[in-house]
């Protein structure tokens, strides 16, 4: 369903949300483009411009603007008991090098939206409300994701100090003390704040994948974050020869051992599917040896990744078996071996279901779909609540996936996502 | 099986065989000896030295050496009735770069031993036995192949003669003046000699698969050469997305479509095995977009080879058709296109029954098996075949395939083989 803008409930709500949201994406896109898309690197002085441009625009809609001991940006409206432990919401600001304007920025407005139509309101929560602008989110510039919510949670692992940047070489540790975060606070690996003063953790972002925008839906709410098993380089080792002179029953063909295992795994995947598991797989890099391929050449080695992705542990756990048995019967039925590198697994977080709901009821309040969906992408969310603060997410639809300077959301629907956080934040500091 | 030279028959002329072959491949390896393998480039100075040692030996053993006009090696043994159509027999003495020292001249070597021993034993044929030295088989020169064998029969287009040599870039006329080719008489496409003066035309040659290695033959007597159909490069295009944002049903993933079209070709093909229909079939490259490829991203595009190989013609266009039908199938069930590029076919060459039977009856006088095999690689054989004349080949077993320094005969085998020829050329020479 779509809801034209003058048809749905808080319309005026919606246009001033609007107002406000194309004032500082229209501010944050011309500070930060690249000429081609946006870049915004983890802990750059871009990422700091586009801090500063949301903490201005914040501190003139009367909102208090400061920077936490690891560099992040905090808005905040101050409750009328403020000892009660507060509600959190917000996103990163950082961006990949050439990316979209909204993956990030979207949550970050979406909570300066929600503080200063309370401010302009008067409405005075009991709990203080906080809008967190992180930074670092994106792995592009140090091959780690989370940076900012990891150094504020307390879960960046010192060693990590030392990564380097892929454009300066500058280790990040370095690049963290130019932008003013309290490196040895952060090297300590204890939260930067006390963990029980967040109450709960809320999220808007853009979706990166095309849910809702093929169910025609402006919003969804998430039900997970999903975790993954990856493999990067899988070998599957076979024996070249002749494309002409080796009969069949001779061949140890690498290709056709390989491609058996993707579609083995994809009826697999399809059943896990039917029995109403999370699960997807993907094979995003796959190919004969660019040395020895030559057409009329049976292929003797194929170089594949894997990535497999489940909110659901054991569903992982259980496919992730599946993967390692077919290898097996392949290479026994084809002769030839697969040779797996490490394993990599980032866990999944499960999202609070209370904040589910609340965020659902307040969807169908406003006329919308109370729709859920996982979240196949990693978000700083999968941080706060993995370290024990009740969580949830709202995505919004978004055409052309993110990373990418094509990447497409209406402010209608974002105004919408708005007005659904709104409105569960509303109730919960009331 | 394997024959113990002293348990087999005719183990004198075995001998005398292998001593000449052994003298004549010594002296092509030390005159063509790249370091690495063995490099004899079509037209080449390097080629005219292999045909001039041939030339020397075959004349020191009071035959008769000569060129044609097309610059091939024709060494003759006169028969009593010289003009009946001739036996001719012979192979190829050009080489791929850092090849191996038996492919084609294995063939040459033959023919010398078989005209050098029915000399020295004072036999005396009806008819004339012919042995050739072809020129320039191999592709890698010039990116076509069979030019020696095609300019003697008539089948070189003149517009070949315009093609560069990957070395040197000089045309291929020109390459053939330089070895004294008759360039006139080639460019007007007719054959060199009249073809109904060669009664047969007969090709020892290393097998370039494992076929007799697995099955512990030591010859083996050639069905047919089996013709192809080539795409060069296959496009499956689908949408790139987020591994873990889109869902299975919201995916067009190329490379599971990709896959899935693979494996129901191999589906396909064990069912024509099945039948009993001569098929191989090879997606020598296949791979994922190296500009596009990450191991979180859905393939949009992945380009493949694809090489189909019979005997039988029909067989091939029924598999063809089969091919395209999947490729639709494959396309409206994942949202995904396939784009072929022009389709290359080379026709097969049906070999000559009455020789065929021939050859297998000297083997099995000889106590050899008299298995049939299929020549998957092409040969000049399919030059001769297709000109008309009946044609047939021995393959002598080879360990490590064709086109590499390794490749590796055993010369009991090789006399083996020469064996087989002889005593089938006898009968039909009495």
């Amino acid at each position: 369903m779509t809801l034209a803008l003058e048809d749905a409930p808080c319309a005026r709500d919606r246009s001033r949300d609007i107002q406000i949201a194309r004032r500082l994406f229209d501010a944050l896109r011309r500070a930060t483009t690249d000429g081609i898309g946006i870049t915004r690197l983890a802990y750059s002085e871009r990422e700091s411009e586009a801090l500063n441009i949301v903490a201005t625009d914040a501190s003139q809609m009367d909102l208090r603007a400061e920077r936490d001991a690891g560099g992040n940006l905090v808005i905040s409206l101050e409750g009328t008991e403020p000892d009660l432990p507060c509600i959190a919401c917000g996103s990163h600001l950082d961006s990949v090098p050439q990316g979209g304007n909204f993956d990030g920025a979207a949550g970050v407005v979406a909570g300066i939206a929600i503080l200063a139509r309370f401010r302009e309101d008067g409405f005075r929560p009991r709990r203080t409300i906080k809008v967190y602008g992180l930074r670092g989110e994106e792995s592009a510039r140090f091959g780690r994701s989370y940076i900012g919510s990891s150094s504020l949670l307390g879960q960046l692992p010192a060693a990590h100090l030392a990564l380097p940047a892929s454009d300066t070489g500058r280790s990040l540790g370095d690049c963290m003390r130019d932008v003013g975060v309290d490196v040895d606070r952060v090297m300590r690996g204890k939260p930067l704040l006390d963990l029980t003063s967040i109450a709960a953790w809320l999220e808007l972002h853009i979706e990166q994948g095309p849910v809702l925008e093929t169910r025609n839906l402006p919003i969804g709410i998430v039900q997970g974050i999903r975790g993954n098993v990856r493999h990067r380089t899988i070998e599957c080792l076979g024996q070249a020869g002749h494309s002409g002179a080796v009969p069949r029953g001779l061949r140890h063909d690498a290709l056709f051992a390989a491609a058996e295992l993707i579609c083995r795994l994809d009826r697999h995947w399809r059943r896990f599917l039917d029995n109403g598991q999370d699960l997807v797989v993907t094979s995003g890099i796959f190919g004969t040896d660019a040395q020895e391929q030559a057409i009329a050449r049976i292929p003797g080695l194929v170089r594949f990744s894997l990535d497999f992705r489940s909110h659901d542990g054991k569903t992982l756990a259980a496919f992730y078996d599946l993967f390692r048995r077919e290898c097996d019967g392949v290479a026994e039925e084809r002769g030839v071996a697969f040779r797996l590198d490490s394993r990599c697994a980032t866990a999944g977080a499960a999202l609070d279901r209370g904040w589910i709901d609340r965020l659902k009821s307040a969807a169908r309040e406003l006329g919308l779909a109370d729709e859920e969906l996982s979240s196949g992408a990693g978000h700083d969310t999968a941080v706060f609540a993995n370290a024990g603060i009740p969580s949830a997410m709202v995505f919004v639809r978004n055409r052309h996936g993110s990373h990418n300077p094509s990447e497409s959301m209406d402010l209608e629907d974002f105004a919408l996502g708005v007005a659904v956080m709104r409105a569960a934040i509303r109730q919960a500091v009331l």
